[in-house]
């Protein structure tokens, strides 16, 4: 990760836009329940919510620190440039880590605060069982393929409406809700409202979004290939060439 | 289809993009039909979890095989462009459509793992009658015509957000609620939940889809007048220009 | 309308394009009020397929005809444009609204042909007030506006996300819903369904769209000031990096 | 502000932009609490009518005055610019929150008009409450650092999408349903509706969300770093590639 901004700044781009993040995802869940008892249209504000959310924050603070607001994605960001420096070393994955859970919780608090709630209470939401985790998993596992996946295509540029999108179908066909973001689910432990988790299953969940986080790293490779340690000769391969001869 | 990827690696493509967006079908019908009794938000969110995750994948995908994920596409794909050799050969088309059809089937078996249902229960949602077949023919022929003719005027860039807003609006007005598809009508088989549809009823909707396949490579005609055999010259043709617009 | 593609191709891109904006409209409004009893979320599904196909409709068949699908969109593009010869002339005006208007009434017949309607049935849907009228009005300056603003601001390619976001804003803020064209007004007398009009209400919308239309015309000199006759500089003009100026 | 449109015009384009702006709150508040009893629902359509109406709005005006349409953002550009002339002086800031305020007004009276209740009728609808409060400072704070720090990074074509995303999640996530925005708030006092706020709630919200844009400022320089005087150095700053992506 040959970074411009230091790592401060970067990090307080992580800590304040996973914040955001679960602000909108506890808030909207806060709000969606105080309005309607239709549990499907909560989801449904909810999903919103952070769709909108989630694509705004990416177009807005991926030149500052890359958007991450997640450790699964630090980490595999980790993994994927180890060979050729392109990605970040494991100080400044442990660095953004530490800014994304700082931020989740902040971000639980002033949703809590912003609906006149206690700033802190456990949710007792509990959501264990081998179907979330398979979900989780799941979820996750597409969302680092996404990003990777662009990344090998020379499409970064679609990431913040694509990794949008992807958590807004996630929301909806995976069991779990696609928490898909360790940092996240620490920050939903802290509001006893729609969208916690109570902390008794906050482990099972973070184990299954690493597992499908490196399920997301293998299907990279299985599906864009292995890597020519050269981006910019990936990006113009003909491989890009290939989707429009095919459609037309 | 002078492709850069080779042909395993564009099948794995599209058996991996058909079985998500199978899944993403089938489980966000299970998510919704599990939270609201209201069928008109089941249709919603079945709706715009799909337009969410079919974009996605047509955007990540695209690169690599073209991004089908239906075998009406790819056998339609084929016709196009049989005689300047920018199409798949039949070959090609009959790999495609296994990796998509077998896709599909994984896909609705994953559904119903991650909601903890049957792996497998055959659908007994009945869909046969006339004007369901109506239905699929015609949103398979918008299909058909839309991925052709945005190729017509090279303009395939726009295929991920206009291939899922086509489905997104085709599931309220058709009947049938657009499947469009043939692998994923044989995958919804799989699964006896909301977006299920009875076995019996698959191959009258898969006749139905072949149909408006070929009605659409027509109306590209029709629309988009005869190729002149060469895409560059069609994509700078003065036609363009007179959109008034879109280049500038 | 210096244009490539023969009136005779371009008119049935009309008409073909009015027809599925109209199966849209008048489909969805079925589908919709066979799903659920809330007439709020039957709106919003007849909203959100009229946004998408919109979109869709318009990103497709701009390159061919314009996408105008609207007698008023076309008339007012032949005064626009009628000094420097950018527009169509009355007789293009005349065939283009021809094919929009039989269009539309074949795709409200389709429409009600896939969901096992009666093929015609006149609507009995009575919408004639002051304040209706009012709406339309406001419904067609504003699509004016934008359509003919985008094009002084050489941002055609925005058009098919605006004009189907103005849409559905319109949907909700006016009180008519929004017809805002006359030819799918005159298409929808044909369905008695959720998004009918009775014939004797269809004169009063469409004598306040083409109001409307004038209006928006006006508009566009107000707010864009004076055409200077020549297209590239008002696109080159300084009027454009001002945006970016006001904006960091 | 170095501007091409002289400030009348661009006045009249703040003023027409507020004014369909609350005619669109206002007016899709008034067509959601008609249709549906479900104030989920309503406050879904209330959000979604906005986000398309806004992003409308802006990729429309934004080139004619910069689509401020908010005295908050005009403030903001002119302390965010007053080192450099970037921005507009004070006089313009004058000129621009008068315009957007009259526009507001006459946006509530218009839509009052399109579903014929009285032109002005105070709103009842007391909005008033330390939790509120935060809420307005949270999403004006938001806002502004979007806006701005869309522009230290050369993105402001983002802003249409951007912007109307950032409204649509704080719809959700903020209990107070997001105005960040003092002209709209002067307008929604004028329609007892929905949206309307009650003038003696009108205060607190304003200076919520001035005390919000001084947040956002300086959090625009928490994250963005010093501005370094030069915007075309910003914009090619390595920060931009470090996204790993949008320029590509």
């Amino acid at each position: 990760m040959t970074s411009a901004a230091p790592l401060a700044r970067r990090a307080v781009a992580e800590a304040a836009g996973t914040a955001v993040l679960v602000a909108v995802v506890v808030g909207s869940g806060i709000q969606a329940t105080a309005l309607t008892s239709d549990v499907g249209l909560q989801l449904l504000a909810n999903c919103l919510a952070t769709v909108f959310g989630l694509a705004v924050l990416i177009a807005l603070l991926g030149p500052v620190s890359g958007a991450h607001f997640n450790p699964a994605v630090s980490l595999a960001a980790w993994w994927h440039g180890r060979r050729d420096g392109t990605g970040p070393d494991l100080r400044e994955v442990g660095v953004y880590s530490l800014a994304q859970t700082a931020g989740a919780i902040a971000g639980a608090v002033l949703a809590d605060a912003m609906f006149a709630k206690p700033l802190v209470s456990w949710s007792t939401h509990h959501r264990s069982a081998g179907h979330l985790w398979l979900a989780e998993a799941v979820a996750t596992a597409g969302l680092v393929l996404l990003i990777f996946g662009l990344g090998r295509t020379g499409r970064e540029r679609f990431a913040p409406l694509a990794v949008a999108g992807w958590i807004g179908a996630a929301y909806w066909f995976t069991s779990s809700t696609s928490f898909a973001n360790p940092a996240v689910t620490v920050g939903r432990m802290f509001s006893d409202t729609f969208a916690g988790i109570a902390p008794a299953s906050a482990p099972g969940f973070i184990v299954a979004q690493l597992v499908g986080a490196a399920v997301g790293l293998a299907l990279v490779t299985v599906v864009f290939g292995r890597r020519d340690g050269h981006r910019a000769a990936t990006a113009a391969a003909p491989g890009e060439q290939e989707l429009a001869s095919s459609r037309h």
